[in-house]
């Protein structure tokens, strides 16, 4: 794509600031509609060194309230950083609706920020799981505006040689910087590359030449201002017309466990109190040292407990919780989404939750939400959810290709064990508040859940992360299980 | 303290597993009330190496439900930590109410961390800090219990020997702890100096002896369920009862400027439209390259914008941000608070949003909403803005020690001037969003936040942290003299 570009091209001044105030106009204006219209914004500028990028992004924002978008420098990772998925420091930053997010390099930085180039196998995976990142996000609704400065080598070193020319900005051509510049040809392949992987009509690139920075900027203008506004005009469109485009159920293309319906699970498996109580305490010890080597060997643990009203996860996960070290795991609860939460990607809570290397994170419910209550209470569209599968797999592929063991619970009773639970709840004054009015109405679609469940553990049991389903109607088999389960999975990782 | 501690006390098996339950019932059934009551409650754990912090830990939190408490486990600050105020690390980390958070290790650490003892100038800053910390979260309803476990010196020897005897544990002893028992005697010191000097009537110390675990892990329930009985009793009785003491105004022992009052102030400053252009484009040039010597010196910077509604805080706020390097700073608007910002201490959401050092932080309204907008609408208590006072110049303080620049700016206009841009507004198309019922209703109230105004201006104009009242009539001469006074402000710092 780079070789496309015309870098000798200019503007004449007096063409210049007429075409940039009108568009500096258009920009201020679209601001407020963004947020009313509740669009999330995305721009990112990757390019050369001293291509301009840095005053580009000052002179486009200054068009911005400061209200309404955050910049955001991408640099070397730090240490915590580098114990997350590489993608986690860019989820964690990704905008509500109706704000911006300005990126001065970006996941992108990713790819080439160590340069071993595009070749090899990690930095091909990255392209796809960027490729994943931005769709699942368009999908959304998300507008992702991506920007490459280009500049020749020739321009490059000019450009360096003056900063270096002035004591006061000296210190910011870096040795890396020279690097580049000498080794031009093989960056430019890289970033063709790069470039040209990523092109995607959801978020497609936009090259630009840094030669003459008044063009640059007017350029970049249009592009935004354009952009912004198609993408308002869609989200009108999309809230005045109903959506025509229905999205297929498609889970991804993955190695699928084949699982039970949860009518054909036998429920009658107990375990008598005195068995109970030794296995419970050799299981934990097990898992209390598990626990040391997952610390030592940096290895993340996400458990996700999913299950009917009143299954027992609460008990189940404290009997797990029990084995492990409080300095090294943490139980996440997920109740309705809180309105920060309610304005990113649904991912966006789970992104921001996992477990650093060598921690544990359990979820007492999950991302799983997405298939189940707010597929049925329509919390989101039919299009959200039946896309929710593949998203759900893409997600879970990306921890495992980082190393993480994911276990996943489907803890399950049958409805008359759920009432009398519920009736022993509403008897039992300290364990009252356990028990809702949206309790007994979720009860009243059981049938609804189940077939949603059913269709769930279908679509989401790959080999990497299959749902393990606990038969709960015995509490205590059920915690042994789980136990048991986490023991099995975690050794399997140290095999 | 220390020695007073009795190591050899033991407890008979039976009857420690009769208290225990008894004990553990209790504490399990205190998390509705904390939660339903919102208590706020800090558990913070300090000790020898090998006391068993973490085991008591681990038995006390099984007492709670996973949703209602989190762990934090104190080590070596990040180089993202390194770059904040020593106790930001800890303030991001103040529960929500209703919430428990439990510290293994704390901001104790920072003070016998490095173990430079704590008879040095730094440490006794650092011991003062702790106290104000702690006092203005108790100040605030906060709940702190503060357990340190002691073992001697020959214990924690045995031990050591025992982890390091078993393979799977001795990668927990490291040389600095050896160390520790070494200089046993010289770490008693510093322990008794920082345990005596922040025993404090609102935060007081437990020294639990570690010698028998069982012991101390009674003896921590009990401590724990009474502190918080005791807590929720007293927001029961603030509940019921009316607040009978009245926190005096006492902003602190500081150097105050003598400020005139607003109405003393003249208007009637104006710059000419070719004057302002000029000066504008160089005071933003002399910025620009200040912002580069502000990030090379690794200085953080906060600049904070008050002001009446209209008076041009955003266009102000622009001029200044425009001669910066958005890779460098950031603007905080600060708006009604969120539900999670709402549930902590109000500093809580300007802790955490802190520049790191060399950056520059704009706050687009401030920490002052507590002594004016919460002040005059009742979103708190009159003890509540009264105590603000010296906790903000507290805040302040503590940020100039890190090495801040801090500029304060008042945008004054007069209620004449307020009118025609209110009308200004409510008649241009694209700014009538600008103005809401709200900014009408606060117009009527004109002289009640005048009065506010003057006050909150005498008492937190310090000579660290003083206001600068920008006459604003002239949007021009204020832009420019907002630029100039940050210009003068961060030379100073470089002299």
């Amino acid at each position: 794509m780079l070789e496309k570009v015309d870098l000798d091209e200019s503007m004449p001044c007096e063409k210049y600031s007429e075409i940039s105030k009108k568009l500096k106009a258009r920009l201020s204006s679209l601001q407020q509609p963004v947020k009313q219209g509740g669009l999330p914004v995305i721009i990112l500028f990757e390019g050369w060194g001293a291509s301009g990028k840095g005053s580009l992004i000052s002179k486009l924002i200054l068009n911005f309230d400061p209200r309404g978008f955050k910049v955001y420098s991408v640099i070397e990772p730090t240490a915590l950083e580098k114990r997350e998925p590489v993608l986690w420091r860019y989820w964690t930053k990704v905008p509500k609706r109706g704000q911006m997010a300005v990126f001065d390099q970006s996941w992108y930085y990713d790819v080439y920020g160590g340069c071993g180039g595009v070749t090899d196998a990690a930095a091909l995976r990255r392209l796809e799981d960027i490729k994943t990142f931005e769709r699942q996000l368009t999908d959304d609704g998300y507008l992702i505006i991506k920007f490459f400065i280009h500049v020749s080598k020739k321009e490059q070193k000019e450009r360096f040689e003056k900063l270096c020319g002035d004591k006061n900005t000296a210190w910011r051509v870096t040795e890396l910087d020279w690097q580049t510049n000498r080794l031009y040809g093989k960056y430019c392949k890289v970033f063709d590359k790069m470039l040209e992987s990523t092109d995607t009509p959801n978020a497609p690139w936009h090259v630009i030449s840094g030669t003459d920075k008044k063009l640059a900027a007017v350029r970049i203008y249009g592009i935004t201002a354009d952009s912004i506004g198609a993408a308002l005009k869609k989200l009108e469109d999309k809230n005045t017309a109903a959506d025509i485009t229905k999205s297929s159920i498609y889970p991804g293309k993955y190695n699928f466990i084949h699982m039970p319906k949860l009518s054909d699970v036998p429920l009658d498996k107990k375990l008598p109190e005195d068995v109970y109580k030794k296995e419970l305490k050799e299981k934990q010890k097990i898992l209390m040292e598990l626990h040391g080597k997952i610390y030592r060997k940096k290895v993340p643990v996400i458990i996700a407990y999913e299950g009917w009203d009143a299954a027992g996860k609460g008990g189940n996960i404290r009997r797990v919780a029990k084995a492990l070290d409080p300095r090294g795991y943490e139980v996440v609860p997920i109740a309705a989404p809180s309105p920060d939460e309610k304005a990113r990607n649904y991912l966006w809570r789970f992104w921001v939750n996992l477990p650093r290397d060598g921690h544990v994170t359990i979820f007492d419910r999950t991302w799983y939400g997405r298939v189940m209550v707010e597929r049925i209470e329509g919390f989101c569209s039919e299009n959200d959810w039946r896309r929710a599968y593949r998203e759900i797999n893409e997600f879970e592929r990306g921890l495992y290709a980082w190393g993480a063991v994911i276990i996943k619970f489907w803890l399950q009773i049958d409805k008359d064990e759920q009432l009398r639970r519920f009736q022993q709840r509403q008897n039992t004054p300290s364990k009252r508040w356990k028990i809702t009015d949206e309790d007994w109405r979720n009860r009243e679609k059981w049938d609804v859940y189940e077939n949603c469940v059913n269709e769930m553990i279908k679509y989401t049991s790959t080999d990497f992360a299959p749902w393990h389903i606990i038969e709960s109607q015995d509490k205590k088999y059920a915690r042994v299980k789980a136990l048991d389960t986490i023991i099995n999975t975690v050794m399997d990782k140290f095999k």
